[in-house]
């Protein structure tokens, strides 16, 4: 029996200490109420705020140019250039995914994120090269990081033939969710894509997870639709919608909609298109976060750091009050966790012991201020961060 | 003679090295075209990126908590709110002004900040003791530091009596700027304010720098005011304006003007209230950047880095290429020293050797990841930085 009590730590504002055996939560007590405890391996936290292990609900390794050679020239900015840029670049610059997503993989669980969603692209020029070096990659990391894979068609499904049978191989290779992308402005063909979509979920018993930029209207008309196709096939709780920029214009009655189709939000909250948190969780909405664009060509920012990420949420939202920074934190843990499904995630007893410890005396400040300084626990193991 | 070679360092994505004599750039050039001199003492810097030393065009000393226990309680959200909590706060939490402009001044020359213009609060009920308690820290930290300071009527001017006679005072005492703060919303009779502010520069012959918050057209009239007076007094270059929310929605030809009366405008360039960086510049407006509020009654957020605000600045502009963020850097360095006046500031020879070495291979690298590891240079000394 592995058994490891974490003293000198935060939580809450108090005084804390964790016995952890076998790699679950076996105690939480107020500190030194269990420091009589002989038979297990003391491990002192220095003082430092205990969080839940970062969810980080919305990534790209296959993408990210980190450690490479830093690009200058980011001129594109409407969503087709992009996507037509960096389909070529990455013929280009010589893009190894698996070396990419390994050295991503290193940078954000010495961050603190343990469990993410990553979205890999999938297309009918690039074909499943860069999902094989993400399963790869997963595999290789898989003692540290959970990772669902989500096959993502970053140019288009319907609009472009040959994407379906892409995402389906994808599926049976390991992908663990199915992606879509802008259903109306992308795929030209709402209905159709939509369709496409859900039916690829059905065929593999997999969840959904839609891209979803289209502003105002025009997306809240796709959003409505996939919100009709949740509930037709009882999928709620299964289908996420990202970004969703439509619902900062959307009425109380649509959001609510959502909330009761169980579809969750993924917002990387920074831009002031992003929705408003607080609308979307007072509807009973599942909001998560996620860092998106890490150093890659369609951001040159981005540091992997989902701290950083609560951060932004917290800035872009006016949160000052601690109260506010804790639903940040949330969205950027709890809240990702029940989108993935993740079981026996969280700070209680029974819990797995996946865990982070930042150099902070409350949420307050380690949001505000990010400290990189952390110790990271998985599974009972402490791990010193970055 | 005291001679110092820094080499190995990035100037431009070149390999560069600095001879500094006596506390002057005496020389640059590419790498090892100075390596034979060997009357110098050698300075490897590790490859890292040179930059000026930052200018922070905005900042409050005197009201950081820093340091000090975190506030959890930000609930006020209106101007004149947080102003009353904030003047209250003060006497609450003993708030010793040197010992927190001390620790702020500390934070920030470590980070690479050697150039600051600081607003510091002078009010009928605080009177000169915030003034007194930054004269002192100013003097203290004198040969790494450089501070203009600013006599800032943060409760109002015109509207709370007693006022000028303090900023009056303060000017005195050693302040180098007349400050003021939204003519029309707060002191509720803008020519009156603006002529009392303008009166107080031409009596001590001193710069003026106003905190306009105003919005939209009200805004836009008291901007207006400001030049008009700017222009009638010859006070060309001489003028500042902080925030002006306002110029998010004016004019190009009112732009014009301003840039005509020679007025610098200082951004904090976070929010989505802050006007585009862009069209000021190209009306040829010299823009500035300010960290503003560093964990404060104001704002929990907040580091102190400007090269965190460059960041701020490029993000909220959308910035992605590296003549972007050079741009987004310019307003952290040269536009600051600019508006401060400040003589032999600069990258070039004759200037004084007061610069900054980033670990970055790139502009774009460093304002998009902000390496806290840095070199800090003042007066041709090394001082290693956070």
């Amino acid at each position: 029996m592995n058994r490891t009590l974490f003293y000198n730590l935060i939580y809450n504002n108090h005084p804390m200490e964790i016995l952890v055996e076998d790699g679950l939560i076996k105690e939480m007590a107020p500190q030194a109420a269990l420091a009589e405890n002989q038979e297990a391996t003391r491990y002192d936290c220095g003082g430092y705020l205990l969080l839940p292990a970062f969810v980080d609900s919305h990534t790209h390794p296959d993408k990210t140019i980190m450690g490479m050679d830093y690009r200058h020239d980011y001129k594109e900015t409407d969503l087709l250039s992009i996507i037509e840029a960096e389909r070529a670049l990455r013929g280009k610059t010589g893009l190894d995914t698996f070396t990419q997503a390994s050295r991503y993989i290193e940078r954000i669980t010495a961050l603190g994120t343990l469990f993410t969603r990553s979205h890999v692209d999938v297309d009918t020029e690039n074909g499943l090269k860069g999902l094989e070096g993400v399963l790869e990659a997963r595999e290789k990391y898989d003692d540290i990081l959970t990772m669902q894979i989500v096959a993502f068609p970053q140019s288009g499904l319907v609009v472009r033939k040959g994407t379906y049978e892409l995402l389906d191989e994808a599926l049976k290779m390991g992908a663990d969710v199915v992606g879509g992308l802008d259903p109306s402005s992308i795929d030209r063909d709402p209905k159709a894509s939509i369709d496409a979509i859900f039916k690829l979920a059905e065929k593999h018993g997999k969840p959904v997870d839609i891209h979803l930029h289209e502003p105002g209207d025009l997306g809240g008309f796709s959003l409505d639709l996939i919100a009709d196709k949740t509930i037709a096939l009882g999928m709620q709780g299964r289908v996420s919608v990202s970004h969703a920029f439509c619902l900062k214009h959307q009425k109380r009655a649509f959001i609510e909609k959502l909330g009761k189709a169980g579809i969750h939000i993924v917002t990387s909250a920074f831009s002031d298109i992003t929705p408003a948190v607080g609308p979307l969780l007072s509807a009973g909405i599942n909001v998560c976060a996620g860092n998106d664009n890490v150093q890659d060509f369609w951001s040159p920012y981005g540091t992997g750091d989902m701290l950083e990420r609560a951060r932004f949420v917290s800035m872009r939202n006016d949160f000052k009050t601690e109260d506010d920074m804790n639903t940040a934190i949330d969205l950027c843990t709890e809240n990702g966790a029940r989108m993935m499904g993740l079981e026996h995630y969280g700070l209680s007893v029974g819990c797995n012991a996946d865990f982070l410890l930042v150099k902070s005396d409350c949420i307050t400040s380690a949001v505000s201020l990010i400290p990189e300084s952390r110790i990271i626990v998985k599974g009972g193991k402490a791990i010193l961060g970055v």
